[in-house]
């Protein structure tokens, strides 16, 4: 609809996640007028993320260094690892600043249907930082749906041959959330998880 | 929340209208890791945008020319100019295939909140356009709202001085919507504006 580079730009920003056409447009058109956006930082830090940005070698964590920030700090607990499917993930738990371990970027999640099976995800490279007896615990964070269950089974079956702890995140009703709108199956794990007061 | 660049990214991102931080995070792990998004085509265009893409110097659409594509155009209608309040609109007429005359966008509306006046607006290009004679009618065609019913009105008023036909886009019930559900001001317009069948 438009000449040229404008439409070439909408349509970029519409191969994005979550960027429909209208938002592409006005995105586009954001960029093309607001002066106070920074079109050339944008730009330079597209033009570097793919080179920049690699996978932390022990953790597969994000990271600009061979080794992540959390891997390198002293200060947390290398006896405790949080197996989680995404470097998202890891976002999400440093949030809420409770945990203190280490984490296992797995890459994915077991998935028959996407044809992911194990050896598409670094549970090799998990079996070898168990391997020297540091770490007591796994936690096992993958998401509370059909494909992280299933990885959370694999890995747990997996782990038992080990003299290691290995739990599960608790499921139950979101904090804050209405008991009345909650979906059955998160209404029945919260049941069966309920705990003595 | 993540090292360095990632986190520079999701931020520049998150600056962009319509993008929250969740959505931000999201575009930049899919620009990270998925190996089939041109992420240097992108980088290149947003290079660039500003540089290339330059303002119709008759009607005030984008362009890469001097002049737009429309008003390059010898089969356009020149009798016919419809005013609208952004490029953006422009697009939206020209996808209904509707109106083949020419455009005049004003790069806003009259909006005394936001301290935007006539002057602020295309107003006295439009009046120079007009002064040959050649254009017959002009179509208001900013936005029903507010800021573009004063600005229709203010234009209408300042038209009439002209031997000008001065018309506005009708305002009615979208098609395909449902009588139920219109507000009341639109259900008003479309009693006002009623057809003999």
């Amino acid at each position: 609809m438009y000449d040229g580079i404008v439409q070439d730009l909408i349509d970029e920003f519409g191969r994005l996640p979550g960027i429909g056409p209208k938002s592409a447009q006005r995105i586009a058109f954001h960029i093309l007028q607001s002066p106070s956006f920074d079109v050339s930082r944008l730009s330079t830090l597209l033009g570097e993320i793919r080179d920049k940005v690699k996978f932390c070698e022990i953790c597969g964590n994000v990271s600009e260094q061979e080794r992540c920030s959390i891997c390198r700090d002293p200060r947390r607990n290398a006896t405790l690892i949080c197996v989680v499917e995404d470097a998202k993930d890891v976002a999400a738990i440093e949030r809420t600043r409770e945990f203190r371990g280490l984490y296992h970027v797995l890459g994915g999640a077991i998935s028959p249907i996407a044809g992911i099976g194990p050896d598409d995800l670094r549970v090799t490279q998990l079996m070898q930082r168990l391997a020297d007896g540091t770490v007591q615990e796994v936690i096992l964070a993958t998401n509370p749906n059909l494909e992280g269950e299933a990885t959370a089974t694999y890995l747990s079956r997996l782990l038992h041959t080990l003299e290691i702890r290995v739990t599960r995140l608790a499921s139950g009703l979101p904090v804050g959330g209405d008991l009345e709108y909650a979906d059955e199956v998160t209404l029945g794990r919260a049941f069966e998880g309920r705990r003595t007061l």
